[in-house]
């Protein structure tokens, strides 16, 4: 490793251009090269980004060249073949988040990662990533107890496209929004039992193509299963202006509580939270630092898949131990 | 190790006793002995405590015995004595809280834990602990930013002791309280700077001697340099009855925010915070999930003294890596 870490990216979206701006937040990290499936010529001829751009096809040839790779693909289709691929040959970072498969995911991973002698750290972000790493904490320090994750106020990518394919509907984002009263009820130590409804809410701005049945609209998305039907959802119909100017980020958040009891029936309470300005922007700054990470545990001569469980904190940071011990413990 | 972590305690106070509670509550610990500089056999006879306490002297007749001493001392005396002591002999835990003897206190215990073989995981809890994993965490992730920490509403003990200390005074309880205008601040991304004044206010309840002047007492307390002046304080005169039925638990909690943004200047905000019913029974299930953590570093060839950034969150937890990746992760 060179006094910089050597940082790649693998895909360009918006995950990736928030790894981009992320890494120049950290003094320690350079950038070598952003991989891509499009044309990088012509993306490196962009005079709006400052980087170098190689065809995801160059790859191999950065062996040695690069401490690290951030890939910043999707969880769908994109990781699962490629976090095995690149962990072949390079040490991964990746936000991997379809929590059915994160097992088969984890073998598939490890087995190449151990094969090629590098680390790949896989599903971090802040669910899964930092809203796991508190479930865990929070769970170890109070057994007896119960856990609560609310996500929101936030954009659902998901659910804003089921929006878009209601016939009629022209554009649409959708906010899932945690129930104040819910939180409130854990906060003070009830101990309640929330269904789905009790939980979340939905919150749906649509804009109507012109002469649409905005009536028929509303129903259909209020009677979506799995999408709508379980929650109280609102639709608000506005213009395409008004989509464009107040709801194209992509803010999101969400706590993660633990109501427990220790000793005689005494309440403790655990409450992490974050309020995102961007989702993408936030989960590529987890990305970076569990980069560093990466890097650290493949100088130390680990090898093979990690989680945020598996690593010490302390190697988030580009700090010495003796400097975290007398300035943040 | 046997198949379950046979665990020591040093020192029976509030801590101590509440790690007694903690145990109870984790099915892969048992209670070994509880190690007391008091008449042990005399606390053996107390039909109130089901457990074998032992004299602190006897501790080394323990070796092979038990996995993991938990060290209940106090701070100012007990633990940089105790801790590079037992550490010679056997894998510890402790709450050690002096923070600007914290790299001293390290170094103390780093050297006697190597020599013994032995694992020392120093300065856990919730502040050092806790608090201190999520300032580290969120200034990872977030480098350009704004770290807060507030208190509270809890009892301070330094701050109690020192009312007591105010001639014509008989009892008294402080409650340090964070400032809620100034939270809301923080939460809203205002980035401020706060003075002391501004982060938290002090609510002293206090009884008055009979026939004290209590217009003088109140006068002292407020004007007293260090514990006070600083602060908005208010002093309560009350009945030595209501002290005893409203304020003998020992709450406490607080918060950790770090603003910071992404980007070009988007907000993001990661929010740490707890609200404890009982703060030396809520440190002692820290220390207890910390004990499980130095009994397996231990037994992975590890030695030598660790902090909270050291430890992998896995190693809190009883259950193995492959069962919280598929239920937590």
């Amino acid at each position: 490793m060179s006094s910089k870490i050597r940082v790649g990216i693998v895909g360009y979206g918006n995950l990736g251009r928030g790894v981009h701006k992320a890494i120049g937040q950290n003094e320690d990290m350079e950038l070598v090269a952003i991989f891509t499936r499009r044309d990088a010529a012509r993306m490196s001829a962009d005079t709006n980004v400052n980087a170098r751009f190689e065809s995801i096809s160059n790859i191999e040839r950065f062996r040695g060249e690069i401490d690290v790779m951030i890939l910043c693909g999707g969880s769908a289709t994109d990781l699962p073949e490629q976090t095995p691929l690149v962990a072949a040959s390079f040490n991964t970072v990746d936000s991997f988040d379809t929590h059915a498969k994160i097992p088969e995911f984890y073998r598939a991973v490890d087995e190449a990662a151990r094969k090629g002698g590098n680390v790949s750290v896989i599903s971090t972000g802040w669910d899964p990533g930092l809203f796991s790493m508190n479930r865990l904490l929070a769970e170890s320090i109070l057994p007896q107890g119960k856990e609560y994750t609310f996500w929101g106020k936030g954009v659902s990518q998901g659910h804003s496209d089921a929006i878009r394919r209601v016939p009629g509907v022209k554009a649409g984002v959708q906010y899932t929004i945690p129930v104040e009263r819910a939180i409130a009820s854990v906060r003070s130590g009830e101990n309640p039992e929330l269904t789905t409804r009790e939980k979340h809410e939905r919150l749906c701005y649509v804009v109507a193509e012109q002469g649409a049945d905005t009536a028929a609209i509303e129903r259909e998305i209020k009677e979506m299963p799995n999408y709508f039907s379980d929650y109280e959802t609102t639709v608000e119909f506005i213009t395409e202006e008004k989509l464009q100017a107040e709801h194209s980020g992509m803010p999101h958040g969400g706590f993660v509580l633990r109501s427990g009891v220790t000793g005689e029936g005494t309440q403790q309470l655990i409450e992490f939270g974050l309020k995102l300005g961007s989702n993408p922007e936030f989960t590529a700054s987890v990305l970076v630092a569990y980069a560093r990470a990466a890097a650290r545990l493949s100088q130390e001569g680990a090898s093979g898949a990690k989680t945020v469980f598996d690593i010490p904190l302390g190697h988030l940071s580009p700090h010495s131990a003796e400097a975290l011990r007398e300035r943040l413990l």
